[in-house]
Order: C-alpha cells, then sequence, then structure tokens
C-alpha cells in the first residue's frame, strides 16, 4: 500500500484515471473525490474511480496523506488556501498542472510546515476531457515529470515517483523552471503557433486546406479557458521559446528574401532530421 | 475520348496516378510516360500507367495534344526548353506544382505560340511517393486548382477541368497570384513554421515530445528539396503570409508580456472555433 488516503481534487480525465489504476491495484487505501458537481462525483463513485466524495475540498482532505490536485491550475491557490489548514502533517500535496514553476509557488503559499509539496505534470492528456473518458491505463507507459521544489526532501519525492511506476508511468524528475522551459519548447509554443496559423487564415480559404494544415493546427481545438492559464502560468518559458522561434524564423525570411536556396534547404534538411528522430525514441 | 495522346513528365504519385485513372476509364487514346530512370519508367508500365515511355523527353512530347509536368517545378523551365519546339500546334500543356506564378512563367518562356498553358495543382499530395504509391483513386474527391494564366484561352481551360472531374476530382479555378497567396498561408507558411518549431527543439527535449508536437511537425518531414524549390518559387506568397502570421505573433506577445488574459483567451476562442469549422467542410 502506498497511502492510506489519497483525495484527488478534480476527478476528470486524469484523477479520474488516477483513481481507477490506485483503486484497481490496491496502491491506496481509500480514496475521495472532490468536485464542486455531485453528478461528477457520483459517476466518479459508481466507475470505481473513488471510494467516496464530497464537494467540501476542507473536508475531502482531511486526514488524506496524499492530495493530488488535479483542477485547472488557476484554482491551485484558492483551493490551497481553503484546504491548507485542513492537512494533516506528514501529507503529500501533489498535482497534475501543465506548468510548475507558478502553481507550485501558489501551492507553497499555503502549505503548512509540515507537508511536503511534490509537483506532478503526466504527460497523458488527450481530446477526450472528463471521468467519462478516465480509464486505468491511461498512465501506461506515459511520461510523467515529478518536479520537486528546492525545499522537498527525498522521502516524499520518491513516494510520489512510486505511485506513478506502480501505474505504469515512466518518471522524470526535473526542476520547476527547467520543466517550464521544456514544455514551452515541446507544448506551450507549438500550441501558440497552431493557433495562429489557424487565426491567419482568410474567409474563403477553406477549399485549399488539406491534411498537413489540419495535423498542424489539430491542438488548436483544445479548451481556450485552459490554455489561456497554460500561457498564464507560464509566460517566461513561452515568451524564451518564442524568441527562439523568431530567431529562426528571421533567419529564413532572410534566406528567403535573397533567394538563398542552399541556407533554406539546411534549414528543411535539420527538421526533417530532427522530426524523423522523434520517431525513433 | 479526352484527348488522343497524353505525355506524362515525371511518373510519381501524381503523374502515375493520373495516368492509371485516365487509361483506366478511357479518357485518354494513348499515355507516354516520359522519365530520367528506365526502371521507374518499366514500372510505370507494368502497373498499367502508360502505354510507353522513353527517357528522351523532346521524342515523348512529338504528337501529344495532352503534356503534363509532373517533375518538381524547378525543372520546369529547363524541360520547356528542350520539349517546345517539339509540341504539336494546339497541345495543352498543364502541370501539377504547388506553386504556380513563378513555374507557370517558366513554362510559357519556352512555349511556343500555337499551344495552350493551363496550369494545375491538385491537392492530393500523401506522405507516400513513387510509382509505387499511385493509385487510381488517389484525385477522387479532391480538390485540383485549376490556373490559367491571363492568355489561356476558354476552350483549353474546360479540357483540362473536364479531365480533372473525369478522375474524380472537384476543380476550381484561381489565377496564378490568388493560388500562391493562398496557398501560403494554408501550406507554405504551415510547413515552414513546423520546420522552425521542430528546429528549435533543444538536445534532450525528447522526453516532453507528446502527440501533439508531433502533428503539429509532421510536415516537417516532407522532402527538403521540394520544399526549398515551393518556397522559393512563391517568395512573395510566403513572405505575405510571414508579415500576417508575424503580427499575430506580436499581439500575442504583447497580450502575454502584459498579462492580459481577456485578449489570449480571445485568440485562442477565434482560433479554436475556425479549426473546429474546418473539420465540418
Amino acid at each position: 500500500m502506498h497511502f492510506e488516503r489519497m483525495a484527488i481534487i478534480g476527478v476528470g480525465l486524469l484523477g479520474g484515471s488516477l483513481g481507477l489504476a490506485a483503486r484497481r491495484q490496491h496502491l491506496v487505501g481509500h480514496v475521495v473525490g472532490i468536485g464542486h458537481r455531485s453528478s461528477t462525483l457520483e459517476q466518479a463513485k459508481s466507475c470505481g474511480a473513488v471510494d467516496s466524495f464530497t464537494t467540501d475540498a476542507a473536508e475531502g482532505v482531511a486526514g488524506a496523506d496524499l492530495v493530488v490536485l488535479c483542477t485547472p491550475v488557476g484554482l491551485f491557490g484558492p483551493l490551497m488556501e481553503k484546504c491548507g489548514p485542513r492537512l494533516k502533517a506528514g501529507c503529500i500535496v501533489t498535482d497534475v498542472g501543465s506548468t510548475k514553476a507558478e502553481p507550485m509557488a501558489a501551492i507553497a503559499r499555503h502549505l503548512p510546515g509540515e507537508c511536503h509539496l511534490v509537483g506532478g505534470h503526466p504527460l497523458a492528456g488527450s481530446d477526450a476531457r472528463g471521468i467519462e473518458s478516465a480509464n486505468e491505463r491511461l498512465f501506461s507507459g506515459a511520461t510523467v515529470f515529478v518536479v520537486p521544489s528546492a525545499e522537498t526532501m527525498a522521502g516524499p519525492i520518491e513516494r510520489v515517483e512510486r505511485l506513478w511506476q506502480a501505474v505504469g508511468a515512466r518518471t522524470r524528475r526535473i526542476d520547476p523552471q527547467s520543466h517550464d522551459q521544456l514544455l514551452a519548447r515541446t507544448s506551450h509554443l507549438p500550441h501558440m503557433v497552431a493557433a495562429l496559423l489557424v487565426a491567419s487564415l482568410e474567409p474563403g480559404d477553406e477549399p485549399a486546406v488539406g491534411k498537413g494544415l489540419l495535423d498542424t493546427t489539430r491542438i488548436a481545438s483544445g479548451d481556450p479557458p485552459m490554455w489561456r492559464d497554460i500561457f498564464l502560468t507560464n509566460r517566461a518559458g513561452t515568451l524564451a521559446a518564442l524568441d527562439s522561434f523568431e530567431r529562426l524564423a528571421r533567419q529564413f525570411r532572410e534566406a528567403l528574401e535573397s533567394g538563398d536556396a542552399e541556407s533554406i534547404e539546411a534549414v528543411l534538411r535539420l527538421a526533417k532530421r530532427r522530426r524523423d528522430s522523434l520517431l525513433n525514441r
């Protein structure tokens, strides 16, 4: 048994899947689901993702030795303000947010001294959302970033890592700032670029849209409020990634303006090599 | 019968598929395949894409009433320089190139006065390439841009349109400059952006690469020399599309720098709405 009592705040795709996997594999003694809609919580219970539930977050976390925040990252601060005083000594707080430095700071502000913060970020999202899409195999083979702050002790980090490993994930330890810069390059900037590409289409362009553009802009269909919060909680990382991208765009523009065939082909070859190598990881 | 004798220069995915479809449906009397590798031409013959073949382009086009250029656009000029003098009066020259204004000008420079130029661009490429991927259904349901120059007469335009329609395509008539600006937005800029996104990754970023980035950058695996030529033959269009994109990027950057949640969400909502609508065309 990894934890006696796990409280999951936000029982959607990620929270529900974690509850399912942990309960089915007897990794936890009791899972309490916390949310603001009873109907969702009922559904989480009937599908086996939680043992009990409550809409009162402070009540729900009481007695838990693991609290997992699975809400939008913008809610971490207000939630912890409410729940912090009710956390039991030794409790580990973790999360599944896509950005880490700011959301973890928001958690830390309200964390009692005798509790532990270990950030987390499973790369296991999908277009599907909600408890109805939850499944116990969601994390199988997925990468989960385990993100200690500078203050986090080794014991809690390892306990969180072992839980993710037990549900099939490969864990990678990384600090919050490095995580956010890394994800800005691999996720946040690509999302921004996809959104701008589709936003810069003109009315009537549709007949010329082929499979290439559809693939390139698929992620632009993501949930706007969720992505707004990702950008706002990773401004430094996203801006740094945008700087790099714009530097390359300037070089490409200059090559294009001067008709420099060699430089253009060199960039395309580099991109193709890197893209092809991503498939052979 | 649409044409007595069709010469296809470059018998790969597009040229081979056109030959297959036209022969199977008896749209043409005789198809001659032209290329520089006998083995490819042999294969085109044995799969039914051509009736005969030659590696001598000038010889191949002699007597044809339709010549279809299916080589990289960079070869149109040199090829037409060689073949122009051998074209018979009334011959229609068309092509399947991804860019139109410059490649069509290269054709026109060597076109005898009594011949007709009607550019073409089927949106029917794929990751697959070569005669081994050719199939007679490739153009079924596909959009084909039919691109007359200012001088092209109505008769030849309609004959080319009817041929494409006969192999299942929906044709759209557009002038070369509008075509190139349109495709810059829907294809060339997205390709450039995908290439730059993957080029701006750093060594060691791979574990953080998820399905989103893979989709967004899939087209960056395209053939570098082919795309180099697309960019070089559509510099004006690509630069104009890049201008629009960079204008939006500047606005997004400013919103991000000032923490303007509303503007960020507005862009994301616009992008999502447009992207979702592309699926319901």
